[in-house]
């Protein structure tokens, strides 16, 4: 059994509709898929989901976005006309969206997130009703009848462990089942969803929970490239990958596949295949627990920006038993997450993203750190890129640190940071923001060419 | 005014003391003498601050060391004859030794700390003494007098703020004072000590306080050399160094001044001169708040054995608040002082030395690190060692990491960490403790050769 799940660009049209349904038809063992919400037909296309945000949005300043509104029902009409679906469809989309409006409206406190979750929900009505008018036995499945239950956190909602057990029983339903990706519930019956792009993570969890012997994850690339394409040309593509490398590369930049889906699959050993919507026959790249020739070569280089450093320094830091302890309660206390917090004699530095320090945090952080730990110097550079390469293996082989620096000599681009010892799989560099191409282009030639 | 600071080589016999008071005689500025216990006078002789912990560790086992004890009277003894001083300063230095073993035996709490201190406070009575003979104008001064109020805490002594201004009255003393190293006061007249080594941080303290024109620490080297002479034969000598390039030297394995000896000079910015007692001509290493020439090359390479990695893993760590904060708190509740503490995405590692990690320790660490923080995997790691290349303006300088992984690289030597990006004059690398010296030999090529 095989657990499919298609992206945004994969459903954003009747046409692409009908090609899930061939490849679907292709293969009697893609028994479960999981959709997401209509994304872009082209550049200049918008989002299902970012028009339901829109509308929510238009709330806080008390008025609703009509014309957001009547895109979405549009967008929606047109595909259930054009795969000639019942008027009813259309309806039940439409009063769920209303729904979520109104719960938004009497100020619920997951209104925004049941709105959000209707574009997904939207998709699989869609493609359930598609399915049975070609005469397949097939079914739109509720993710709370499912069984995906889900725990509220900061950043994001996880999955409950009894989530698995309950989705195994999907064995026993006979036909194509069609799942909404990106959202579940709370024990309590409450509509939670996962944080953007989280339909990769409902697929992982029904694929891991379903026991699949397979996780096929359709995008509209024929495969992860080792390099984002958007700074090389052509780069190579990669037909193996393990978990480990996939979810650093993820973490740091890698859009291909959502961050945090592939914890699912992983602890269950569930192998995924990431393929294109529309050259299915392309192999794409698989995600495994082990491949062959974990040599040490680097695999893949992810980068990212929108980082932060806070540096902080203050004479005989080392001498202070628990100096290091005490800044991280101040971000703690203030709900600020970080990435990684290098330290030298004298000296600690703390790595963010921009988005876990907004400017009015900073401002109590930095006092606090000033005043309650007495610092010598508190600086806040801002502007900063992470860039990481990943290989199983790199950290028992001898002179990949060496290929690297050189690469980053050869760009020109100073080394602000390099944090190599953490990860067994991975070594990450911190540069200012501008030298972010460069550096990429100069490490995919000394890596890759 | 000069403070002039002589090692235990360099008063380890009635010769040397001589070469100390022909040195002293060489300048009239050298008003203030900060000395230490007589050290070794050759490779199979016993420092008196040894054979001291020997007679107080022998009261732990009830019965007094009675051959150290002689032994450290038949030297203090042979100096005072040769120097032909009169009787009553060997009496007085053995009262001071016999009231020591006392406060061991009646329980005192910082007994032992009296004890030890015996060495340096015998030297500067017996070198006051033979000032005085010579018919200079010489007094010795007892530590409390002179000021040096400290702080007792768990690393070693600090000194308080209000030693400096009444070390500064110290200027209207006539003639040439001579104060013992390693010791002073608290507020509440306890005899407490410095770390050992401590000498350095007395004259350091004293330097800083008078606000001396320049601090001569004398010992027996020419200069500071670049990197461990027993590791490279003949290395470059240094001239200027700044007191954090000297600060991270001594830190990670520089022994030719005490890693905290800088502070109280650097604060005050008293420059320091690290000369030769038996080459009082050869200019020795003058360590400056800045030096000519701070564009980015490295000046010296340090390395130290004894460290101990513990390296843990759990899935969704990053998404964890606390994580890291929580981890060090176990290790701050244990009274495990960390020295660095780098992250990524599910995993982190914490370096220590081994000797903040004692075996039964590491036992109750690893035990909460697995039930409090419910990780995947702990591992630990010892035999790792720790390698520092330091140079002022290093981390704007692009391609000092590529040589230093070159240089690795080519030594054929794994690294198992880098931390580079928390001190701006720095880069740190961990490796397993068998290529530390291939690793340096390499590092030393690449940058002086």
């Amino acid at each position: 059994m095989k657990v499919v799940k298609f992206g945004g660009s994969s459903v954003a049209s009747a046409t692409q509709l009908q090609q899930v349904t061939s490849i679907l038809e292709g293969d009697a063992d893609r028994k479960i898929v999981v959709v997401s919400a209509p994304g872009k037909r082209g550049s200049d296309d918008e989002k299902v989901t970012d028009l339901l945000i829109k509308i929510g949005e238009s709330f806080e300043v008390g008025k609703k976005d009509e014309k957001a509104y009547e895109q979405v029902i549009d967008r929606f009409r047109e595909i259930v006309e054009e795969l000639g679906l019942p008027e009813e469809t259309l309806a039940t989309i439409q009063g769920r969206i209303d729904e979520g409006i109104a719960m938004i409206e009497r100020g619920a406190s997951n209104g925004m997130d049941a709105l959000k979750a209707c574009g997904e929900d939207g998709t699989a009505l869609m493609l359930s009703a598609y399915l049975q008018n070609r005469d397949h036995k097939a079914s739109y499945v509720h993710p709370q009848e499912a069984g995906i239950l889900l725990k509220d956190e900061p950043g994001g909602a996880l999955v409950l462990e009894e989530s698995f057990d309950k989705l195994y029983e999907l064995r026993q339903k006979e036909g194509i089942l069609v799942i909404p990706g990106f959202f579940g519930y709370t024990k309590e019956g409450k509509l939670i969803t996962f944080s953007r792009g989280g339909s990769d993570i409902t697929g992982s969890i029904v694929a891991a929970g379903v026991q699949a012997d397979l996780y096929e994850n359709f995008t509209d690339v024929d495969s992860v490239y080792c390099v984002n394409p958007a700074i090389v040309d052509n780069p190579k593509e990669m037909k193996y990958l393990t978990y480990r490398e996939m979810r650093e590369l993820s973490y740091a930049g890698f859009s291909v596949f959502h961050d945090e889906a592939l914890i699912p699959a992983f602890k269950k050993r569930i192998p995924v295949c990431i393929k294109n919507t529309n050259n299915p026959e392309a192999p794409g790249t698989m995600i495994v627990a082990d491949r062959e020739d974990t040599d040490g070569d680097v695999v893949g280089i992810a980068s990212d920006d929108g980082f932060i450093t806070i540096y902080v320094s203050k004479y005989l830091m080392n001498r202070e038993i628990g100096f290091g302890r005490r800044l991280l309660q101040i971000l703690e206390d203030e709900g600020v997450s970080f990435e990684h917090a290098p330290s030298g004699i004298d000296d600690m530095s703390v790595i963010l993203r921009e988005t876990a320090l907004p400017k009015e945090k900073e401002e109590i952080v930095i006092r606090r750190i000033k005043e309650e730990l007495e610092v010598d110097m508190v600086e806040v550079e801002r502007d900063m890129a992470m860039i990481m390469i990943v290989g199983e293996g790199m950290n028992q082989r001898v002179g990949v640190a060496s290929k690297a620096t050189q690469a980053f000599k050869n760009a020109n681009v100073n080394l602000e940071m390099i944090n190599q010892g953490s990860s067994e799989v991975s070594m990450m560099f911190g540069i200012h923001a501008e030298g972010i191409e460069r550096a990429v282009r100069e490490l995919y030639n000394v890596y890759f060419t």
